[in-house]
């Protein structure tokens, strides 16, 4: 979940946030307010490098996050302030449901209070899209770097050069 | 290294990569390219936080690239094409000076050849703000999540709320 999003100034960042959610693992993300360059973006990135990733706009975020916690989930706030990282990261692995809160500039002090855990990736300042990503490879101990995204492009890792196979054609294309 | 900033497109995803390699341990970064906003991001945060970190602008990549590689050290560019991190990290980690690139929408094939490693975090489109901060978490086996910055503010972790200590007052702020 993504709070605070401004489309003139965070449509990058939050695009970056939704690819790096799609990427690490996540099933789906909420954000509050609308942006169709973003919808766009990430229906672009499904498209293409398959899965089943989903966004939803226009949430309440304090609503989705009791509801969220009514049902059973928990909420993780990754905030610069928060316990750190390693500490927490055991206990917050054995949870089933996880909805991971990303802030931009200011989030409301009731978010803190919301959270089950706000952690710290880190006690610097640096980059929501960066907490996300190792939070995330943090919590699947780096098994989502392997993840099948069906129906999509496939990359062949090569040590040079692009290698790309195409799924419905089953050609393999270099560049 | 940064390759490709375009000031109105990237100033903020390069900002965010400026900060993830301060705060995940780096020394400098090094852009093609100059940005005001973005030096005054970077000095600002190393001023209030601490530390030592450096941007150097205006920079020739190949330049930069080739006389890094003559004096010994080893350039790591991170692409989705590339060999997979768990399978390169380890080698990676043996060496002592490290360039790590990270590219804008098109990185020239030369890149790709003058990289003693072409790395994937993961072979899906994300983001290098992502994509640099695991792989220096990998890197630095998460050691680098505890680094001291001299001379900045300091975060108190905690579970609820912001704790912070300024150093010239050793006085304590909670908010």
């Amino acid at each position: 979940m993504r709070l605070g999003h401004r489309p003139e100034r965070d449509k990058r960042i939050t695009t970056h946030v939704g690819l790096v959610a799609r990427a690490f693992g996540a099933e789906e993300m909420l954000l509050s307010g609308r942006d169709a360059k973003l919808e766009e973006s990430l229906a672009d990135a499904t498209g293409r490098w398959g899965g089943s990733f989903h966004l939803k706009t226009d949430i309440s975020w304090k609503r989705e996050a009791v509801a969220w916690k009514e049902s059973g989930g928990k909420v993780v706030h990754l905030t610069m302030y928060g316990s750190n990282l390693p500490d927490v990261i055991e206990e917050i692995r054995g949870c089933e449901n996880i909805l991971v809160v990303v802030g931009a500039e200011k989030v409301p002090a009731e978010m803190y209070n919301l959270a089950d855990w706000n952690v710290a990736v880190g006690n610097q300042p640096h980059s929501e899209v960066a907490a996300l990503a190792v939070f995330l490879d943090r919590l699947f101990l780096g098994e989502e770097l392997h993840l099948n995204f069906s129906g999509g492009l496939k990359i062949v890792p090569s040590s040079r050069g692009k290698r790309v196979l195409y799924p419905e054609y089953r050609n393999e294309k270099e560049e």
